[in-house]
């Protein structure tokens, strides 16, 4: 078998049938597989137990500044939290926040505090103003895009390249639209192409010169330590670079332990300049007394130094990156030479994007549901849900087990190649 | 010593000459006491400790439903802690949202999401009408009138009677104002007054019909099993009485663990009508992938049944009613037959309400921060920090250590008779 487009009609016709006859067996399995979120599978979830053991009744609670952890206050977070933290968002500790469990909800927060009052430096709140517009670099992540359509903010999808956004789409946006206020970025091991921006990215989304003063960019470091290899993808830090191009209240940062420690029980952090982190805190104490210091200190007792974080991940690469291989070989194995779909081998984060040929994707994941495996939804990593290509599908390989896995990618690859088969043959006649 | 208001002046002044005395004996000692802040007291926050082994790197980590509580979901919290904590705020299981650890943040949001999406039943978001108000009880909860004070949220004050507020005054605005959207209400051991509504209020509340649609009730109920004595009061179930009185979307109930198990690490909740909730949580689905579900299964893997936390609470009780006693001791020894301040006695909750004569708490407060002792702000009980008679002190004695707290209210008493004598005697020459 090899490149399906250049088959002869009835040699592709009766390889559809040798197709369809493994689908049926695969539908006579009657699976029930959910591979649809990039959660971390149990065997992740246990490295990180002894998290629950760092603190006991018996424990001290006092935090390096002397509060009893256990009490009110500290809204920003305990200090050895920040000290520790920043140093995985590559921030200083006097530029961090360290918050509750969930950095989606400080991104949230951050989207909502800007709607209702604006960011540090805007003239009118967000939600003042007639349209409020985020650029979404596409495909990228489904729940920034669900707060941008909650806050009935407009997206423009902006593509993604091998070394991040179309930098040419994003300068020219940015500076003559003064709607635009946001841009959402997984900059490191992205959402789901797995790509990890370029320094020349980064330094020039240091140097835009946006049209809205109170633009921000929105960046979801949310795998900065989550790498599959030795030979990790390294990030340039963008706050320096900020402060160095003259614009550093321009970058807001976020990061979790959640694919680090516990998904439902880690912590989050949100890194920015003095000015931002002051602005917000004003903001944040109207809102709360403090986030869970009990949970932070938990996680500092555990983890001490960076350097641990960084050999516990070791750890999370040892259980994802077979699971990943086991992926790019069947995909090689079962797609290599047909020329109908075309997917990322990434160096870290939770994603495997695919792309099939055009007007294939929402088919497939169609088709793979009949058969008892969800798949993200076709669509899900764009805007509004609408893949203007209808070709991208998110492969989330952590959360399975392998021999689940196995079955989801070779069930994908007999799927993919039904669909494009039909479509080619549907294009002959 | 006795009446001060009926002392001659000559006497009254050389009474003064005796307290400034004692005044400036106090100063000598350059105390450093905050009584700023309900906060517990270490002691109290001992009581829990037990709940940090309940869960350790061994436990099981499987909720009521078969989730894995390390990983992502569960956006409502996890069923046992529905189950249990609903007993608390008298709601069924499935009127309840288990979130993370701060029942203010859950305040917070649900104003902010109002104000940017509106409630359920709302034509359109608060924060797209010209003006929006709420009623706020006073004195009352100072984090309450911030929340509004940060949304632009006019707050109408209404007085605090000894069962409730004002209901007439709360009635006619209620039904005749369509820009009164919300009420704040602490209703059993109220802060500060430490009353509890009684059951002719409740009913009133629950009978209201406001003139705007999505009017709601923000029924914090703070201190639910925070009582100091054996004959707690009891407070009538304000959601069967709403849905009695056909308006089951009326209120929002709100409460915590903050002072049951940790003021920093505990769990937060908040009730409602089914329909409400079900509108929060599609709502709070873009806000984050779930709360902290760890620390709610610690909770109840702890207490584990309802009976327990009120046995609980007792423990509680046995710290605190030792320093509400000596305040109270204190107060009825110096200021008792002196006619220039009148407090209450509360059957539980965290704070004594203390009244000055018209014109002296500012003063009070002041010169008591001069001698080393920092009380609540005065004013900070009522709407914008004014208090229109400028008389009300919010004393809390849960965590200065008992002898710091006699000395502060010694200095307290000292205070305030000095004030008001300086007053008494000014207004007679």
């Amino acid at each position: 078998m090899s490149d399906l487009r250049s088959m002869k009609p009835e040699d592709l016709q009766s390889y559809v049938e040798v197709l369809q006859k493994k689908y049926e067996d695969f539908k006579a399995q009657k699976l029930n597989y959910d591979m649809s979120r990039g959660k971390p599978c149990s065997a992740q979830l246990e490295l990180s137990a002894g998290i629950l053991d760092a603190l006991k009744s018996d424990s001290s609670f006092k935090t390096a500044d002397g509060a009893d952890s256990r009490n009110y206050g500290g809204i920003d977070g305990i200090p050895e939290a920040k000290e520790l933290f920043s140093k995985m968002i590559d921030v200083d500790a006097k530029e961090i926040i360290i918050g509750g469990n969930s950095s989606l909800s400080m991104m949230y927060d951050t989207v909502s505090r800007a709607m209702t009052h604006g960011v540090l430096g805007s003239k009118v709140p967000w939600g003042k103003l007639p349209v409020v517009k985020f650029i979404c670099p596409s495909p990228g992540y489904d729940r920034h895009f669900s707060i941008c359509e909650f806050f009935n903010i407009e997206m423009i999808p902006v593509e993604m390249r091998a070394d991040g956004p179309d930098m040419d789409a994003v300068e020219k946006l940015v500076s003559s639209d003064e709607s635009i206020k946001g841009i959402w970025c997984v900059p490191k091991y992205s959402n789901p192409d797995g790509i990890t921006y370029s320094d020349e990215v980064v330094d020039r989304f240091a140097r835009l010169r946006p049209k809205a003063k109170d633009f921000r960019i929105f960046w979801d470091n949310a795998y900065a330590v989550h790498h599959l290899t030795d030979q990790p993808d390294r990030l340039k830090n963008i706050l320096s670079a900020c402060k160095e191009a003259g614009n550093p209240d321009m970058v807001y940062i976020f990061g979790s332990t959640s694919k680090i420690s516990f998904a439902g029980g880690g912590i989050a952090m949100m890194g920015a300049s003095e000015a931002n982190i002051g602005f917000i805190k004003k903001q944040l104490a109207i809102q709360t007394i403090g986030p869970d210091k009990l949970n932070q200190l938990r996680h500092v007792r555990y983890f001490q130094r960076f350097e641990n974080i960084e050999e516990h991940m070791k750890k999370h690469a040892a259980i994802l990156k077979p699971k990943f291989d086991a992926v790019l070989e069947i995909l090689e194995a079962e797609l290599g030479d047909k020329n109908i779909a075309w997917w990322s081998k990434p160096n870290g984060g939770y994603f495997i994007s695919f792309n099939t040929l055009d007007g294939c994707a929402k088919d497939v994941v169609a088709m793979a549901a009949e058969a008892g495996v969800i798949f993200t939804k076709a669509g899900a990593t764009f805007p509004y849900g609408k893949d203007p290509h209808d070709r991208n599908i998110r492969i989330a390989p952590t959360f399975p087990p392998l021999e689940e896995l196995r079955k989801a990618i070779e069930l994908l690859c007999i799927c993919v190649q039904l669909v494009s088969a039909k479509k080619i043959l549907s294009s002959i006649s």
